[in-house]
């Protein structure tokens, strides 16, 4: 199973994620307004919050708080693959990279890879 | 080397921050408009942008978003640890865990302990 995922699906359960699917999910743009908005509130260095210094900086220009990206992600994440009828919290996340700036302009996609699925420990119901 | 790290500081290097070392930085407080208002932009789901149905949901209220906590974590930290000197982007994380729910009113602070340094194999300068 392998392919483009709706958005705005109320009900998914974990039936719908069977390992080795692959899915992918979007598009989300990123302005420059937003990411010096975003920086301004969580992550005010220069590289992301003033396109003149970054434009001096190692990355030639400004770029997007790593953890902006993570936010869209999860923006793009809760709208097409979770639901109000089956989703718990998350209890958090391993090996998180960065591996290439987003910068104004950009345009994002989400590729979900279902790697395996298991009965919650502490979440039945 | 434990203790409260002032923030604000212009200049901070490797030095300033010994293997075994603990500090504390802090604090963010937050609040339902600022829960929802995040959550709105980056994880639109009711135990996050609803106080009524987060009311009869698992944590009995309204809930931050982790991506909300991770980016006011990121406040303190660029606030308290780097510095416009010597810092350069991070490739990523590992283990990010959500222990606990945080909710309106919340005070975070923030603690970090110096596990290891190196020199960087990519970045020298």
């Amino acid at each position: 199973m392998t392919g483009e995922i709706p958005g705005g699906v109320t009900e998914r359960y974990s039936e719908d994620y069977p390992p080795g699917a692959v899915f992918t999910a979007g598009t989300v743009a990123v302005s420059e307004a937003d990411i010096i908005d975003f920086a301004r509130r969580y992550d005010p260095q220069a590289m992301h919050t003033d396109p003149e210094a970054a434009a001096r900086g190692r990355f030639g220009g400004l770029i997007a708080s790593g953890w902006h990206t993570a936010a869209l992600m999860m923006l793009l994440f809760a709208h097409h693959f979770l639901s109000p009828a089956s989703t718990v919290a998350s209890p958090g996340l391993d090996e998180l990279r960065w591996l290439h700036p987003v910068r104004p302009g950009d345009v994002l996609r989400l590729r979900v890879t279902v790697l395996a699925a298991r009965r919650s420990r502490s979440r039945q119901g």
